[in-house]
């Protein structure tokens, strides 16, 4: 399934909801090339201007939102804060779950991408980027980068926090968080809009377009551009697509896709 | 009462917990001289630095919080996201509710307050402003400050929604918050950080320290100043003091004070 086909229709049955994903925009360590995961980065200038564009797109096609939901992660939280600004939607409620954080890169987190590409070889590390089911070596207990020793997540179980993730096992811990806290607020006729990340947001992605492995893993959702879902009133998509042009949305989705190649 | 009095023991109690308060920095309404009230004025850019201030204040004095109230305003909201900033906390629950809005102007929304004073006689609008007991006039009901025109509140029932406020009915308002939201979450042990206005904040400030009306009309809270209540197990106050020198409050509540003074 190719996302950027805009407005292609899924199904004939009516569109009755309306939810809005939008991937962070560039944080400090995208710039860097580092494997972010959990790690805390903060937007970058560019980042910052990827979400207040997001914002204007939104702002420019009427929409607008009632509730909004995002990881516990200040690129996503501001990313959100920035678009709300545009949309001069300051005061609705904002939810942050650490089931929404990005996937948690294990020992990878911390290192640039380039130089452990050029360690492990560029296939191991696009295998533990984009292979579904292999997670990356897990994080030391110790490290600062152990989201065990982060007093974010104080009220987490112990048992629920990753020490590493395949994008299976971020699927598996963001969809709780889509059925028990996003879906009732779609069902009660709340506008729902979801500030993630680009594995968080996947999770949600294939669920709905009952993708499968292979595809969601060569999807690569492009920073700052809302992704628009009409759901059906079974939640079953009857039409995605983003609020850019196709060719804004391939070049974007061509930028991220590059990440983690090692560098010449 | 003297707030600007740092460090008073009212009780010999032990304190048991710490509520800290904060007012918004300048809005662009402030700097027009303008009776704001429940008008969503953004910030000014000093009202930015105010806000990035007060955090950098309770940063360097080690405070910390778990969950975080605000009104459903952006001045107060956005002061409390630069201040969540500069002290890492931006993954903290924010609570956002219009009973910490500002005291709800009436009929005045909208006018400059040197124009009002010198309409209606800087005398009169003293009273309005400072008497705790006389509302302004009501807001006309097909105006734009009239809040049940405003879809931020269309989940609150309309009977609740003021048409003009006297300190008094802010204080009747903003308690239930403190109440039923506020004194729950300092029970159960959670560090409790309120971003408001000042006049919801006296609200809390005259029920907590008791304080006559003379004297809660006479208290002018600094903008961006952070006020640290320390309580007992009764949620007594043990004691009160801002995060900045006397000389610094001194400074700051004469500027506040001089607001609706008629310019020469």
């Amino acid at each position: 399934m190719n996302l950027a086909k805009v407005g292609v229709h899924l199904t004939s049955k009516m569109a009755k909801y309306t939810v809005v994903m939008i991937r962070h925009g560039e944080s400090t360590w995208n710039k860097e090339n580092k494997f972010c995961g959990w790690f805390d980065a903060d937007l970058s200038e560019l980042g910052e201007n990827e979400a207040r564009t997001g914002g204007k797109m939104l702002k420019e096609k009427g929409y607008t939102f009632d509730i909004a939901f995002t990881s516990m992660l200040k690129r996503a939280i501001k990313t959100l804060h920035l678009v709300q600004d545009e949309l001069d939607l300051m005061w609705i409620p904002v939810v942050k779950h650490w089931r929404l954080n990005e996937r948690m890169y294990g020992g990878l987190q911390g290192l640039n991408k380039s130089e452990t590409a050029a360690k492990h070889g560029e296939e191991q590390v696009k295998i533990w980027r984009r292979s579904y089911d292999t997670p990356p070596p897990v994080v030391d207990a110790n490290s600062s980068h152990n989201p065990a020793n982060d007093i974010k997540y104080k009220f987490v179980d112990k048992q629920l926090i990753p020490k590493s993730e395949c994008l299976k096992d971020t699927v598996a811990r963001a969809l709780p968080f889509w059925y028990d806290q996003i879906v009732p607020a779609i069902l009660s006729g709340q506008k729902v809009l979801i500030a993630a990340h680009g594995n968080s947001l996947r999770a949600m992605v294939k669920y709905l377009d009952n993708m499968s492995e292979a595809d969601i893993m060569a999807l690569n959702i492009p920073t700052g551009i809302p992704l628009v879902y009409e759901l059906d009133a079974d939640l079953k998509p009857v039409k995605h697509y983003y609020l850019a042009s196709d060719d804004q949305v391939k070049a974007a989705m061509d930028k991220v896709a590059a990440q983690g190649k090692a560098k010449k």
